[in-house]
């Protein structure tokens, strides 16, 4: 047994309190496992006189972030706070001042992740933020180390919990978008302000992270095409399910032609599909790599403890560090400066809801438009909608996104052609 | 970019082959991740005319290890030609000679893994082994280092892609055993003696090495409790569907009051539970910690490529770490001395499939026999078997397993009971 390596713990929240409860219940084993005991020496919080679900003595705690950043004796910053306009500054300065870092922050990594990375390599300190993508789910480093022999052809995933449970809800229950919304927001799945996680941001930012680990390129938050689901209605999940598909918010990002595609969307994924079973608040992340073929892991993705598991594994690696006296050997893995695909260039199959004019010839009309687009169709529904009116819906095979949006342009301005309701990418 | 380090190739079978393909292939990907090129200086072989279906430069080959492990330009051992006479021996000599060993020989570190760790740590080596359990699905790193922060609860899997093709071929075509196993031979799935995937024996070896590294504490082979599939017939496998579940090969460990248990035992497995979905070649492992809460890892658990994938990682890794000069930094796992459970005391669900005499009363006689050995039943079965028979089964609730043999003592002496068939648990 070494010495106690003493950590700053910047916020008490969800996470936070799952870190420090966490730390507490599996101290003894925790210290064996890091060749010597872990103590949070102070903790960052807003609000001194909160009343905190868990016991914490009082006296650790401040309000001036400087106190842990410039305190001697801890060698251990981690920041489950989040925002990024005064966090970046905070941990580029703990940084440093040769302190290692352990951060769950996807906002911060997504957009400003490479800077700190270099800056913990030059400063010889530890840089980790395993619980940044997908909760508890290891993937980060399994990524780095167990899978590097590999060439990565694709990394896509269920990453957000919020958006998991709408789906799911919509899937299960028959319940509209905004019901689904509603019950999350009443379960505390999801925030009085929703966007992030309803419109894909979250998703986004994970996807831009786990892309440039796994193509060794810079992908930041902005490289990232995106559309939520909020446009997602109740006649998109019915139609889902009677082609053999469910409907999930994936976020995928390729490899195509020394290009990196970085894309959310929702997505009609086949039932078969091992991504089609993850339900409810689980994550899972399906990676493809041309020596280890399909892997898939599995768990969940948010929640106090699940994501203090991954917090308190990076606390342990950076503790063993120190101890072992190898701190700073995790190597910046942007060495590449791959561009980025655009959307136009992506290729994959689609589905198309729209509402025509029930009339003779309205179908040829439609296939027509297709044909002159190159877009091909692979299956097909009408069904009668109301008055003089039908919908109909297709699935395509693989189209250039280009060619897509020519054809719904085309389909969009033709007379025949009341409105396309609904586009959704199918894997 | 740092010097070229060089690597002696023990065994060019299946394994080496796909280890040789990967880092020629990805070779200027894996110079990048791992900071400098990687060569494969030598190869072991056992025959030096024989024809391969790689392309290999017939000067790399030798037939004396000794070439590899006394060579001083040489500084990683990968060892991938399986046994382990003479290969305990070998590598122990390359650790004392200063080199970092990769291996993916289960059967070696299931019974000498803990002497190798020590070993390589007490030398400043490291000694790596992410393929020795479940192919290219990375399971060791994982649980070693982002699962750290939790007291792991269970641990167990689908572990064995011979059994898992038979009892799939099993489920989907209703076939016998004997004819599932066939096939799988024919396929190249089994080999010509089948006893040690068939029996059990190479997921107890390796449930033997997770065990060891999920509670800290020595597990090895002859600490599992085992039985293997070649009991279980067309008959199971239709009472699993009919009562919602299906059967699977699962080794599992766990610690109960300070004690370890490890048993691989053919297995009901619930048809939502996630590991009911793993078919074919997959393998997946399921971990239950007391902050992750549930993970799983899930991908193809042998072949050429997907076990060279676990190989190459470990290759990578211990390259970076000579070119970081952190070599050997490793813990050593197993500062417990958890004793091991007996089976008796082990407590869980219970299939049982018996042939008793079909006239009034019997049924009571059973009951009377499960109400008096404490064996509490949860679900039951009857069929007409043949003349004045009948088939009957039973799903016990959880019950300490040895009551349950009491119990099947008792039932197997009673005059009413023509025999117990089978006895097999059920998650």
């Amino acid at each position: 047994m070494q010495e106690t390596i003493k950590v700053g713990l910047m916020g008490l929240g969800t996470v936070g309190s799952g870190v420090y409860q966490v730390l507490n219940e599996n101290g003894s084993e925790i210290a064996l496992r890091a060749s010597g005991p872990i103590e949070i020496a102070k903790i960052l919080v807003r609000d001194m006189e909160k009343e905190r679900a868990i016991r914490v003595p009082g006296q650790l705690f401040t309000t001036d972030p400087y106190e842990l950043v410039n305190d001697p004796e801890i060698d251990v910053i981690v920041e489950v706070m989040g925002g990024f306009e005064n966090t970046l500054e905070i941990l580029l300065a703990a940084i440093e001042r040769k302190k290692s870092v352990v951060t769950a922050n996807k906002d911060l990594i997504a957009v400003h992740g490479h800077e700190l990375m270099d800056k913990a390599a030059n400063a010889g300190v530890d840089f980790l933020f395993e619980a940044s993508v997908a909760g508890g789910i290891p993937i980060i480093r399994p990524l780095i180390h167990c899978l590097a022999g590999n060439r990565i052809e694709e990394i896509m995933g269920i990453i957000n919990g919020t958006t998991n449970f709408i789906l799911s809800k919509m899937t299960n229950e028959k319940v509209s978008f905004a019901a689904a919304l509603q019950e999350a927001q009443e379960l505390g799945y999801a925030e009085a302000d929703p966007t992030s996680d309803v419109e894909g941001l979250d998703a986004a930012r994970k996807i831009a992270i786990l892309a440039s680990l796994a193509f060794n390129s810079q992908v930041t938050f902005s490289d990232v095409t995106v559309k939520g689901i909020s446009s997602v209605t109740d006649r998109d999940v019915m139609y889902a399910d009677q082609l053999g598909y469910v409907v999930k918010l994936i976020a995928r990002a390729r490899e195509v032609d020394g290009e990196i595609e970085a894309i959310v969307r929702p997505t009609f994924v086949p039932k078969d599909h091992p991504l089609a079973a993850v339900g409810g608040a689980y994550n899972a992340v399906f990676v493809k790599g041309n020596a280890v073929g399909e892997a898939m892991f599995h768990g969940l993705g948010a929640g106090s403890l699940p994501t203090a598991s991954a917090v308190v594994g990076d606390i342990i690696e950076a503790v063993r560090n120190i101890h072992a006296g190898v701190r700073g050997k995790v190597l910046a893995t942007s060495y590449h400066e791959k561009p980025i695909r655009s959307e136009a260039e992506s290729v994959g199959k689609h589905y198309i809801r729209l509402v025509a004019n029930d009339k003779p010839g309205v179908l040829g009309t439609i296939a027509a438009i297709f044909g002159e687009t190159h877009v091909s169709i692979e299956s097909m529904v009408q069904r009668k909608h109301d008055g003089n009116s039908a919908e109909l819906v297709f699935v395509t095979h693989d189209v250039r996104y280009g060619d897509l949006q020519n054809a719904l342009a085309m389909l969009s301005s033709h007379t025949t052609v009341t409105q396309v309701h609904q586009v959704l990418q199918v894997i």
